[in-house]
C-alpha cells in the first residue's frame, strides 16, 4: 500500500433510545464502533497518508446539541470533536485531523418516510468534507451547515 | 441493598502520552475505563438511587483544555460531559446527574514531586462534589475553580 492525500472515515453504529431503554450492551456497540473504530482507524490509517495530509471523521450534530433520546449517540460525537483538537496539538503540521458534524441527510429522511424539509443533502454534507480535506485548519469541527453555500 | 442519595464515581484509568506514541491498546484502556467504566456504574447504581437523589461522574479540565499528550484523555472525558448533558434531558427530575471537572490536585503533585503551586487541594476539589450532590442542577458539569469559596 502506497501514500494517500487524505482520508475520511463516516464509521460507527450508533444507537438512538430514551436512557431508561439503552442497555449497557448498546453504550458498549455505540463506543466501540464510534469512538474506537474511528481510533483504530486512526492509528491504522497514520502510517500510510502523506506529510500534510489530512484525516476527517464525522461527528454529529448531537454533540454539543443534545436531545431526548440521544445520550449513547452525543457523547461518542462529543469524543471525536475532542479527540481531534487534542491530537492537532501532538501532529502540528505532519497531518491535519478534523471532524465533519453533519446534520440530518435529506436524502436518509426520504428513505427513512420523513419530512425531509430541514435536511441537508448529501451534496452539500460533502463540501464540508471537502473543506476539510483542501483547508490546512487542523483540530476543528466543521458543522457542515457554515460549507453549503 | 436499598435505597442511596447520591452516587460519586471517580473511577478511571488515563493515559497521558504523546499521540504517537499511544497504542490502540492504552486507548482501549482509557475508554473501557473512563467511559465504560461510568456508564456500566451509572446503569448498575441507578435502580438504587432514590428519587430526586444525584450521579455524579468525574471528567477533568482537559475535557474542553486539551495539551500536549492529552489525546487519550481529553475525549473520554468531555464524553462524559456530553453524556450528562445529554441524559439530563432523559431524566428530568427522577435523578440529577452531573459531572465535577477537577484540576490537578495539590496533594497528587506533591506525591509526584511536582511543585505544587497551581494545584488545588483534596478538600477544595471536594467542594464541587458537595455542589453537584446538594445542589438541584442537572446535566451541568462544574469546573471545581468555580466552588472553592
Amino acid at each position: 500500500m502506497g501514500y494517500v492525500d487524505a482520508v475520511i472515515s463516516t464509521t460507527g453504529l450508533i444507537e438512538f433510545a430514551p436512557l431508561n431503554e439503552l442497555t449497557i450492551e448498546q453504550f458498549h456497540t455505540t463506543v466501540n464502533n464510534k469512538i474506537l473504530g474511528h481510533i483504530n482507524l486512526f492509528q491504522i490509517a497514520k502510517p500510510h497518508i502523506k506529510q500534510g495530509g489530512s484525516i476527517t471523521f464525522t461527528s454529529g450534530y448531537v454533540a454539543q446539541n443534545p436531545m431526548p433520546g440521544s445520550s449513547a449517540v452525543s457523547f461518542v460525537n462529543a469524543a471525536l470533536d475532542a479527540f481531534v483538537k487534542a491530537a492537532a496539538l501532538d501532529l502540528g503540521d505532519s497531518l491535519h485531523i478534523n471532524t465533519v458534524s453533519p446534520r440530518f441527510v435529506k436524502e436518509t429522511m426520504l428513505l427513512m418516510g420523513m419530512n425531509s424539509e430541514t435536511g441537508i443533502s448529501a451534496a452539500d454534507t460533502a463540501k464540508a468534507y471537502r473543506h476539510s480535506i483542501e483547508g490546512q485548519e487542523t483540530g476543528q469541527s466543521f458543522d457542515v451547515v457554515d460549507y453549503i453555500n
